[in-house]
């Protein structure tokens, strides 16, 4: 194998273990035996696990970045909802190590991983932006979308500890919470309730914001 | 000054400057200089800047929970909209900090830095589960108050990026927030509808949640 394609094979069995346990738990001789390699020679490639792990999540970062890309054709709300569930089967292929990354511990905290990370929710932020086809977006806006992807992560992470929800309900109700916060953050703002309007407008009768109203109206009454 | 009086006092010090700039840019010299003693004595009452950032931060984590205690009386509307009034008073004294801590910047990370702001999230969330009056929560309800909780953190530092956004607003904003998450889950799970059923059984009609209802009936015509 040449340099360049034996990296991206430890790359690749490397992202394997540190999705499957928590990557504080994942040795080099792992990787190595893993690898089919010796310990000694990831070392020639990689100067440490910190720089495999940040090459690994560099990778997985990139793979949940294009998951958000979806066509800008059809109801808002069926889109948003087609992205929950490449989201939820990339959480669900990488739980451990999504877990370990997002709770933050030591081993896995560096300038290059945050900014990662941060990179991934810049990506999400910029997708939504871009269904709703706006370009210069009110600062309500803005506190809507980034805080309802914190909101997203949030769930995930609780949807790890244990799974007690079915992820199919929770890739439903992020949809609908999107909808509920943009709802509430229109009450306080004009700028807001034009892009709110806009978002229900092509909306089908039975999208999954229709299907929200509807349930809110039963459960009010 | 004895032992204990003078590390307090360096605590407190030191805590002044971390909130009002990102940590990382705050010397032991600086924290020396603001006491008035020397800088060997300040390593003489703490090993370095870190274990110092540590004593001064579970200073703050405390200050935190404390606010989050409300007394068990009137609407619960209300009293969650007291708690956030004085979350955005601590939120507001500690700035930058409080920024550079929660978007995890390497200097400040530690698994003691980790374990203090899960303190305060868990103090948060047994408060709340404690005015619901809940023991033994429900998955959802669970997935509920815990996501609501990481909304308001990121609602919090979104704010402190700018303030384009009146903080008064925003604690209002972060009531309703509570409310229409929990009415989305309340349309999946009969266990959530009884909850949400008691939370807004003593709801007097200008409360902050009764002012939702009648802004969201108002937007949708």
């Amino acid at each position: 194998m040449g340099v360049e394609e034996r990296r991206q094979q430890l790359i690749g069995v490397a992202l394997e273990l540190f999705s499957r346990r928590s990557p504080d738990e994942v040795s080099i001789d792992e990787i190595a035996a893993a690898a089919g390699i010796s310990r000694p020679l990831v070392y020639h490639y990689f100067p440490g696990k910190l720089s495999l792990y940040e090459a690994a999540l560099k990778r997985a970062s990139e793979d949940l970045a294009s998951r958000f890309v979806e066509p800008q054709e059809g109801p808002l709300g069926s889109r948003l909802l087609r992205v929950m569930r490449r989201f939820f089967d990339f959480v669900d292929d990488h739980g451990p190590g999504f877990s370990a990354l997002m709770r933050g511990g030591p081993a896995v905290g560096s300038s290059t991983t945050n900014a990662l990370v941060d990179a991934v929710r810049q990506a999400a932020y910029d997708q939504i932006l871009s269904h709703l086809r706006v370009t210069n977006p009110p600062a309500r806006l803005e506190l809507v979308v980034r805080s309802w992807i914190s909101l997203a992560e949030s769930t995930a992470l609780i949807w790890l500890d244990g799974r007690r929800i079915p992820r199919g309900e929770l890739e439903v109700q992020l949809v609908h919470d999107f909808a509920a916060l943009a709802a509430v953050s229109a009450t306080y703002d004009e700028e807001m309730a034009a892009v709110m309007r806009d978002i229900v407008k092509d909306e089908p009768g039975d999208g999954p914001f229709s299907d929200l109203v509807v349930r809110l109206v039963a459960l009010a009454s």
